[in-house]
């Protein structure tokens, strides 16, 4: 028999992987909800011509691609790939749908694919979670976006993070202060790495690029807090956001406006975003911002402001089992209902019956007799409570329930025992 | 500027449909947890090795088959194609974790991709909806699929249906006792109709399909209660496992030993189950069985026993909506939370957060003034309440709550407010 195995790259949600994963998507679609934000879903793939000339050429070439069914395919022609984002879904969404009330605001968590090179946390399958407010200018939309991220994190168990905010105008108008205007995007790019090399490592990098001394400290003077020119009114709009925030219940000490913060991605046009977690944990667990150009491009009606933050859930998961925020639990079954005999069996489902009504989820043993061997499955399983109900208890009309981790026991009938674990 | 489409046969689900479905597969995800069935999830495509001679001439080609990234692309080489069921995937896990302990009881909720023909609710992605229970030939197995069909079914608020129960085994017996035993499978497909052609069209189409009269005759008697030769066996199996999913909970009501159930699929090998809704609503909800040949076919150990249950969960979408047992609600939004002014805003912003800590899901509008028009916008967005916080309930702590339905009005203090909404 031939072997089989994952395509390069993927993987398989297991139970325990996936019971915490539903756990954090329920959460945060929750915290979504609370803010107005319905959830949306896309197809998985897309029609080739809606997604080609979008991400660049390194994107074109970590496609999926998928080919013709019928003779087209025989050919070698492609008529779709498969998703890369969720942004540009979403402008397909908005371009196919010009009746719909704005501003529009969406959840959408599924699945993209990229053939990237395969690392350790980095898969070719990964799941994102966007929220997007499509049609308005309100700071009040660029506000939610910070509240959101907060509770979120809040919600999932996170106490120590700073979600950083800038604005992209501000970033150009400091690229004009030390007069770089023609080099802005190789000092993002450069400003960028800040928190990887420090202050030593960008200027190096600056100097490479072919910044002068004199510009490199020009901009830590201004990223040091002198007044950058020209950028009173996007300091002014970082102010009224962040205010807004607190408003909404926002932790003050949780968000925190940054001058060096520079997103790297070219679309954003306004606020900017990034949440980090503080302590040993780099690399960041959220980031967005406005992009106004963005969600028109396929509506032809110029540009559409739009303005969204991304939570980075796989790297969450990742994290939430490292700092242990989520116990490990290999099933949601809280109790192993043993089976003694073929006489006791409809006893035993019956109070099995009973406590999943209460809302405790039970497994019934499909071996049968031979208790201790039962009790070891359930443990082998991860499971916390085993059932045990002889003659005798069937006779009463009562059951053990068995803390296979403590070995304490207790014995009732199935109300008094779902009293007992309290649900 | 081009104009974009959706894929043939594609759809997005909008948020009026997500709130829906997010509603029927948290609902069922409950259900199948309480039996001890957790979450799976497997990658949307697999190797095409894995895939291919799985689903016969007509399932290959419907298959989306993907192209090779880098050079094979280029020459029309193909490497991957989409999941098109739960259940290969399901074989490729096993035989990927051999150590996982046994009976193996998973739950998977996934799109799966068939490029058919698209019609009236039939699409090219739709979900699938399947637990297993692999590693087991019990016959408690084969009750708790009964059962979790029928407790989700009830907690969707499905009352009048029946889950038909027949064994494959049996139906093998009926065909040798009227002597046709090498037209098993041409018998089974002709009964398969008799829901939508009646007898007298299951018996024309024996005929034509070279039976003889008395072998119809026969037949009928059969299935109107004579006794089967060599089929006790498998009447008591179906009987017991009856039993055993009534001492479950199942209501007596909801479930039937039906003998001319003629499941189509070739690969049940015992009980096979079908759910229908009683009433103007015909084809199945549910159906499934055990198959004992399947899970094994990429593990070269032979047959491994596997008994599963699929809820046609998009015709339980479409369903729902039709029968009113979904709430055609556009969003989950409960308030919408008006914006009189910028001096109010901060104690509109603290209210709402108040109501969201509570459980409430409260939008802000980004307009601001003109409360009329921001009621309007309520409206078309189908959120049942407002709020209103004018420069008086702004400085007494206070807020107007607005049924949009009935124009009821109270004011209150926020936490007041949450009482009123009986959160």
């Amino acid at each position: 028999m031939a072997k089989v195995f994952l395509p390069k790259g993927t993987r398989d949600l297991m139970p325990e992987q996936m019971n915490r994963r539903l756990m954090v998507i329920n959460t945060v679609r929750d915290v979504f909800a609370r803010y107005g934000f319905d959830p949306l879903e896309t197809p998985a793939f897309e029609r080739i011509e809606t997604l080609t000339g979008k991400y660049g050429d390194e994107g074109e070439k970590l496609m999926f691609r998928i080919l013709k069914r019928g003779e087209g395919g025989t050919k070698g022609e492609v008529d779709l790939a498969l998703r890369y984002d969720l942004t540009v879904p979403l402008a397909r969404v908005m371009a196919m749908n010009p009746g719909i009330p704005l501003p529009f605001k969406r959840s959408q968590i599924q699945p993209v694919w990229r053939a990237d090179r395969p690392q350790r946390g980095r898969f070719r399958e990964f799941y994102q979670c966007d929220v997007d407010t499509v049609g308005t200018d309100s700071p009040l939309a660029d506000a939610e976006c910070i509240a959101v991220v907060h509770d979120s994190l809040t919600a999932l168990g996170f106490t120590d993070f700073t979600i950083r905010v800038n604005h992209r105008q501000l970033l150009r108008a400091l690229a004009v202060a030390i007069e770089a205007e023609d080099q802005e995007t190789s000092m993002l790019q450069a400003l960028d790495k800040l928190d990887k090399v420090g202050r030593n490592g960008v200027e190096k990098e600056l100097l490479e690029r072919s910044f002068s001394r004199d510009q490199a400290h020009q901009l830590w003077r201004y990223l040091d807090g002198a007044e950058i020119p020209d950028a009173a009114p996007f300091e002014q709009q970082l102010k009224r956001i962040v205010e807004l925030a607190l408003s909404m219940g926002v932790d003050p000490d949780r968000v925190r406006v940054d001058r060096t913060l520079a997103r790297g991605l070219d679309y954003y046009t306004g606020p900017v975003f990034e949440t980090v977690l503080n302590g040993d944990y780099s690399g960041s667990v959220s980031g967005g911002g406005r992009y106004d150009g963005l969600v028109g491009m396929f509506s032809g009606k110029g540009d559409v402001p739009a303005v969204g933050v991304s939570l980075g859930i796989e790297r969450i998961f990742m994290l939430m089992e490292e700092m242990g925020l989520v116990p490990a639990t290999r099933t949601a079954t809280h109790v192993w209902a043993t089976v003694f005999s073929v006489e006791t069996m409809a006893a035993t489902l019956e109070s099995a019956s009973i406590l999943r009504t209460a809302g405790v989820n039970v497994q019934v043993s499909t071996r049968m007799g031979k208790i201790g061997k039962q009790l070891k499955d359930a443990s082998s399983k991860g499971i916390p409570f085993a059932l045990v109900c002889g003659p005798e208890e069937a006779a009463a009309g009562t059951a053990v329930l068995k803390n296979l981790t403590t070995g304490e026991q207790v014995t009732g009938t199935p109300d008094e025992l779902v009293r007992h674990l309290g649900v």
